[in-house]
């Protein structure tokens, strides 16, 4: 019998409603490069979405590529970028950002996250070295919303975030390559609009929220990047039928469509949640969204493994690991439940 | 009335085929990164098609990223790529090679291709230079087949510019953007199994050849670059969905569906061609291959505009100017046709 | 009995008057990366030479250095730098400015020179071109005073390519790695003035120019580079002892040293210049300041190496090869007449 | 009266034999870029204090520059390099190594120095994470002797690092910016022939030993980095009148210069250890070298600061600050008895 997956929320092809409408587009004749009308309309939507009606807005295809892009294009070559030590463009982007010549400035966090006074006490103590001019400027902060570790950011702590920024006239990207099971998840009270006020750049993830691949970069400011387009070109982000981005994007923001993708991965997690602590399962943290991880006998780690796909995530002790269940726009109550049998 | 659309060969969605095989897949759950059993068919059926049974074979999502990617990773610093001063590294690329540190040796072309004896007196004169060692060093030749002007290496050409390449030990690799195209054409010689033995790293085209995006880099002997995986996740060129571009190529792949694409290409070119040559209109140069350019009066440009998307080339003096006009997979026999009205 | 060194302007140590002063402050103590009092002097100097007097002065190790430090500080990543096909960063610098992420665009020249019409053609395509969007921004303007090859401009050419510089919104940035050798020749007319005036950054050559190493980097306006200390830090650049170009510095610009070195130079290669034409040499041509180039037949050639310690230039044909004598502050006439026996 | 300066090591010139030399062969003429007989001296006799007959040894100017050139020299684009948190590469190079595209991989430390064990466990850790291929690997350790905290390897503990980067097929550099003060140090079992033994790189520091700038580095086996000439001209790191570089070392080397120049400077900070641990000075931690890092009050600090030039370190807490004292081959024994009157 088929395994169960439960491994990440980019394991399926695209909602069936993208495939759909790249079916039904598929003979049509555009121009390239994001110049055609689907692109327009997707990035004319998603400035609605985000409140910011002169908003830049640039597809691309890929999440590293994308964090990379927008970091090398918006520091100064003497600036690095703060993140979270756990922050994914810290561990699992191969130097992405350090291959285009800045340092990231991990910093350390809980559950994924970090606090704004551990930035302001770190750039703080930065400005009164008397070797500052030796060494790498804080120029911006990365976070991640959801983060790599399934929590939210509030909006007090985003906001009170944007203010260490403001005051060290810093930027702030938020990578939202999960952004969808932020927004349709009860706890979370950021909203796009929120995202479009307070940040200087971020990106809406296609690729693990329902889209075959693509990430939409949003500039609440456009001029904050002069040239982006070109950038995007140099940097190998450039998709030349550029239509197929525009249509998945297009076809998110029409009809609540991305909201519902996030919605049907926050209903399954949920139920989950409810399964694995009625049985008892020990969380190696509580997480509101679409990834859970917890806490798992080695001998049970097996036999679970022949029936379910999940993430290995790391050593908890001798006896125990830490594994990730992470559900997607296209996990069923169904794929749970049967799940639920083998937990 | 809809214009008729000449301007490229990626201006529609992908072939129907393609379009099949992603719907019917599009539920499956797979692993990410190029791990699943599409690429590793993809994978196979490229490795008999180019005739090395242990060929490296890898998807990435686009052409300027994949040259970035390839030429950076096969390249030591102090070393930069030979090509022709119209090759693609050398002109659309927004410096994409030059950003990951190595120049583009530029060298003379005509009609869009390098002489194995220009390369010779480049690389002899370099290394007679009593200040080589204060110079950039040539450490590969890059070709496009067919070239950005349409033209075709011939198998003894490209066997010229290999010996050259052993000579001076550099690498040769090869840009396959719209390698369909050559394959499919009668004056072509080059075969895939040519370019497996001839060359040290090529890439055959989606993009441009009826996929919706994603090109397939092969490396006849995969130890010419150790870790590749992890550069193309630094470049940002790692599509996490990778059975997306499997599906796609295995499908090219299956029952000569790439060779296909061509010949509908080439097709409807020569066609074109007869046209053209009928009514009088003049070549820039001739061309065997899908994209053909012509010297049009500027009076004729515009009412020609006025039902037709083509690509503006150059100017060709104060009255005439030239255009490409391209056939792709999508372009039927009607098309040309219709076109044949306005011209 | 000891050649003769005619094959460069580095070929001895320092100005005796540089090594007095280094002898007389060796024991003093200073603080360091050119915070010291001898750097503030001689910035001081330099900007009253420079007639701004805000200018930004910056001290670095050696001229390659100084051309990637500046560069790469200046442009953004989509923008390259403009220069002459024979210019040093395009063919002496192993890839220095490549490596730093810009392209170097060459574009042709004559006798080491750069005309604003050419220049201003070439940035008048690439504002026309339909894809310029996907190409490399021309950013800056680089020209060698004297060039490589010996020749000067103009005041009124700098004053022609300034102008095309700001027609287009581009840098104009200087190499003065020689300059000493072009303030003191009767040609010139381009003062330390000019290129304080014309300029957007320009650098006064020490190491070839009479000091044991270091050249001056002249911002007229110092804000055109932000936290230009660190990039010279991140770019290995910054020297420990500042003071060590400090004192050179202040050295040369005291009771116009610098303009001495510059004269004895050209002094002697006039001089040499007499010999050689009335000895009816060839030039390879006429040049006005201590570099020479003549075509010499390759009999001779031997003889001559075996007194005289040359630069070979380049083959001239079968029978004929150019070489370079260099003359420099530590050649005196009785060298030039030395060697006059011998030609 | 003027104030004692016991900020660094280099606030002085050169060593008086140095100045000798240099001013001795100044009108001596060479050839340039390290290929003169100075050079080629001092090499064979750097070669013979190593131990190493057929050792690569090469001049840069200073020792930020000397880092980034090796390391980015040494290793390829997916890797990064090790270094303590505390490590020059990682704190006071304004992200120099991170320039040139390569992560720093910074790991916990003790009073400046890693662990063999630290360094095996990060390595393990990376190896076994399912997504190694995801991340930068760690393809070099770097250690610096003495440390930027005044702190000695023992033989024992570089040998144990050794066995760990062979463990793991990783390369071993040292950075010896101040490795005059290591060998002078009773402490210290780590000599010359070790470095030469047990490192694939290492350099020998000239800026802070007396030198007036120039570091050496040593290739046991060169041909551990190709062509690291053109690399060395490519980071802007080469020297044209390079015999300065050889001339100071080519002394340095003579009758035990570089000893010599340590244990000055050992001496002297002994006496300084005397003085401060009899006056009851709180010690930050013990360093056999020649920094001493004490604990001050701040209201005493203010009064020290008039007599004496000190580096400030850290804030220690409110009423607390750390400072630095440094001597060198410049301190004098009467220097110290005069600080000691104000301490």
């Amino acid at each position: 019998m088929a395994k169960l997956y439960f491994a990440s929320d980019y394991q399926e092809g695209a909602h069936p409603k993208i495939m759909e409408r790249l079916m039904a587009t598929n003979m049509e004749h555009t121009e390239g490069y994001g110049t055609d009308a689907y692109c327009e309309s997707a990035r004319e939507k998603i400035r609605k979405a985000v409140g910011v009606a002169d908003a830049g807005v640039y597809f691309l295809s890929g999440g590293t590529q994308t964090n990379a892009t927008v970091i090398a294009s918006m520091l100064r070559s003497y600036e690095g970028v703060i993140a979270a030590d756990t922050g994914h463009i810290n561990v699992h982007e191969a130097g992405a950002v350090e291959y285009t010549g800045h340092r990231v400035l991990a910093l350390p966090s809980h559950e994924g996250k970090l606090d704004a006074a551990t930035i302001d006490r770190y750039v703080d103590t930065f400005r009164k070295d008397s070797s500052w001019d030796h060494m790498v400027y804080p120029g911006m902060v990365y976070l991640s919303q959801p983060t790599e570790y399934g929590t939210l950011y509030s909006k007090a702590e985003l906001q009170a975030i944007r203010d260490v920024c403001l005051k060290y006239n810093m930027y702030l990207y938020v990578d939202g390559a999960r952004l969808a099971y932020a927004l349709a998840c009860e706890e979370n009270d950021v909203t796009l609009e929120d995202l479009g006020a307070l940040t200087d750049a971020f990106y809406i993830g296609g690729t693990k929220c329902g889209a075959l691949f693509g990430e939409a970069v949003v500039l609440p400011k456009p001029d904050v990047i002069p040239h982006f387009f070109t950038m995007i070109k140099q940097h190998g982000a450039l998709t030349a039928k550029g239509r197929i981005l525009g249509i998945q994007f297009e076809t998110l923001f029409t009809d609540n469509l991305y909201l519902e993708v996030g919605t049907q991965g926050i209903r399954t997690a949920n139920r989950l949640r409810e399964v694995l602590h009625s049985r008892g399962y020990r969380m190696f943290f509580e997480t509101p969204t679409n990834q859970i991880f917890i806490v798992v006998d080695n001998d049970k780690l097996q036999s679970l493994g022949e029936h379910v796909v999940y993430s290995f995530w790391e050593p908890f002790d001798e006896q125990h690991t830490v594994i990730r269940l992470a559900t997607g726009w296209a996990t069923t109550e169904d794929d749970v439940d049967r799940l639920a049998q083998y937990l």
